[in-house]
C-alpha cells in the first residue's frame, strides 16, 4: 500500500531531485510531476527523466497531486504556496523539506488555509546543488523530522511518515519550535560557523589565500566543505530561524570565551578536560550510522 | 642518494607511526630505531614490526642515528631532547613534526646547543592516536613546513627537505612565527572552534545529547572528526601557539558578530555575499588536490 500515487514535487535542487529519484527506486508506480521555477532547471529535469510529467507553471503541476512536496528555500514557501492555492485539489497534503520550521508553517497555514499540510525536514543533504547533484539513497539511514500542527489530522502525518520510510529515512515527530532549536544546534550554527571562518581566514593579510588553501589539510577544509552550501538556501534558514540561532550562537560564544581564557592563562586541564569529553560524541554518532568511521570521512589517501 | 641512512623515531604515535612506515615503503635500506615512552606502544611497535630495533631508553636509540625525528606533543619537545643530548652524536640532524614552531625553536635551542636542529610540520594527519593508526601514505601529496632558524646550515635543511619529499611531501620553508600564524589560520582555530562547538552542544539543556547525536547529519557531524583528536597533543598546541591562536580568534569572533548582526536586523545580503564568496575557496582547495571533490568528501551513502 503505497501512502500516495501521484507525487508533485517543486523546486528540483539538491533535495527536490533526490526525492523523484528515490521515489523512482522504491514507488515506482507513483506518479511523479515535477515543477521549477528555473527554467533551465525544468529542461534539465526533462532531460534527466527524472519525472513523468514537467508543467510550464505551478498551478498546473499540482491540480491531480494527492502530495505536494514544496522543496523551494525557506523564504520562498509562501509565495510558492500561493501560486497553487487555487489549483491544488482539497485533498492534497502539503509538505516541505526547508530548515526551519515555525515560519513555515506560519507561510503555509496563510497561503493554504484550507488544506492539510505536514511540514517536514530531511536532515540529509551535501555540499552540492541543483538538479545533478541528486541522489536515490540521499536520505537511507538519516533522519526526518515531521512537524505538525496540534490540530493536524493523525492520518495526514501518518501517510506523510510513511513517504519518508519508503524512501529508507526514519522519522521523527516533534514540534516546530523544538526543531528550530534542535537544528540551530546540529546544523545551523555549524553552518553560519563555517562560513564565518572561512571568510576571515580569506581576509587576512598577514596570511595569503594561497597558504590557507596549502594548508588546508590541517583541519581547514573540513569547514570549507559546509561553507560551499548553497547561499540562498542557507540566508533563508538564518533569516527564518534568527531566534534559536541567535540563542545557540551566544552560548558558543561564552564557551569560546571560556577556551580562550583558558588559552591565555595556561589552564591546560580546562582544554585537556573538554578534548576527552568531546571524543565520547564522536563515537555515538559513528556507533548510530550517522557518520563514516573510517579516518577522515573516508577520503581518499594516496 | 639517501638523505639519511639511520633514522631514529622517539615517540610512535600516528605520525611517528607514519612516519617509519612510509621510510620502510619509500626507502626500505634505511635502518630504522624507535623509542616511546609508553612501554605498551614500544611492544606493539616491535609486535608490527615497524623498525628494526625499539630501545628501552631514548639514550639508546640515538647513539647512532644521522637523523632524529622528535614526534612527542609540542610540550614535550623539551624534556625529551634533554634525554637524547648526551648520547646524540655530534652530526646528527634533530627534527620534530610539532604544530607550534617558535615553541620549538626554543626548546631544542635550549636542551641541544651543540646540534644542528630543522624543525618541521608535516600538514596531515587524521581524527585517530596511535601506533595503530598510522599509514605510509599519509604523507603524499601533503605539504610539510620547515622552519629553520637564520643560522641553520643549508646542507642540513636541504637533507631534511630530501627526506620529506622522498616521503611524497611537497615542502616549503617559512620562518617559526610566520608558520605559528599560517596555522593558526589552517589548523589551530578550526580545531579550537570545533571543539568547543561539541562541547556546547552537549551541555544545552533543552537540547538532549541524544538529539545532537541522531540529528548531526545537518552538518555537526563534520566538526565532531577534528573535535576526537588527540587531547594531549592539541593541549599543547595552544598553550604553545598562544599568541597567533588568540589574534586569530578575535577576528573570528569580530566576524561572527558581524554575521550576528546581519541575522538579527534581517540583512541578507551581507549573507549572501560572504556564502557566495567562500565556495571559491573550496573549489581551490580541491583542484589544489588538498580534498576530496566527491561530496560529502566521499563518504559511504548507503
Amino acid at each position: 500500500m503505497l501512502a500516495f500515487s501521484r507525487v508533485t514535487v517543486i523546486g528540483l535542487g539538491l533535495i527536490g531531485s533526490s526525492i523523484v529519484r528515490a521515489v523512482r527506486q522504491h514507488m515506482p508506480t507513483v506518479r511523479l510531476t515535477a515543477y521549477d521555477a528555473d527554467p533551465a532547471v525544468r529542461a534539465r529535469v526533462e532531460e534527466l527523466g527524472l519525472v513523468d510529467d514537467v508543467t510550464d507553471t505551478p498551478g498546473a503541476a499540482v491540480t491531480d497531486a494527492d502530495l505536494v512536496m514544496l522543496c523551494v528555500p525557506v523564504g520562498a514557501i509562501g509565495t510558492t504556496a500561493e501560486t497553487i492555492a487555487d489549483d491544488l485539489p482539497a485533498d492534497a497534503i502539503v509538505s516541505d523539506v526547508g530548515g526551519a520550521k515555525q515560519s513555515v508553517s506560519a507561510a503555509l497555514r496563510a497561503a493554504l488555509p484550507n488544506n492539510v499540510f505536514v511540514p517536514g525536514h530531511p536532515v540529509a543533504g551535501t555540499e552540492h546543488s541543483g538538479p545533478d547533484a541528486g541522489f536515490a539513497t540521499l536520505f537511507h539511514g538519516r533522519w526526518c523530522i515531521l512537524t505538525p500542527e496540534e490540530d493536524t489530522p493523525q492520518a495526514a502525518v501518518e501517510r506523510v511518515k510513511a513517504f519518508w520510510q519508503a524512501l529508507g529515512s526514519d522519522v521523527e515527530i516533534m514540534t516546530p519550535r523544538h526543531h528550530d532549536l534542535v537544528l540551530a544546534v546540529t546544523s545551523h550554527v555549524p553552518h553560519l560557523i563555517a562560513y564565518s571562518i572561512v571568510g576571515t581566514a580569506s581576509d587576512l593579510e598577514e596570511v595569503t589565500r594561497g597558504e590557507v588553501i596549502k594548508y588546508s589539510a590541517g583541519g581547514f577544509r573540513d569547514f570549507t566543505r559546509i561553507a560551499a552550501s548553497d547561499p540562498t538556501m542557507w540566508r533563508d534558514v538564518f533569516l527564518n530561524n534568527r531566534e534559536a540561532v541567535l540563542e545557540i550562537l551566544q552560548r558558543l560564544t561564552e564557551d569560546v570565551t571560556a577556551l580562550q581564557r583558558a588559552i591565555r592563562w595556561g589552564d591546560g586541564d580546562t582544554l585537556i578536560n573538554l578534548f576527552t569529553r568531546t571524543r565520547a560524541i564522536r563515537r555515538s554518532i559513528i556507533e548510530q550510522g550517522q557518520d563514516d568511521e573510517r579516518p577522515d570521512f573516508g577520503r581518499a589517501h594516496d
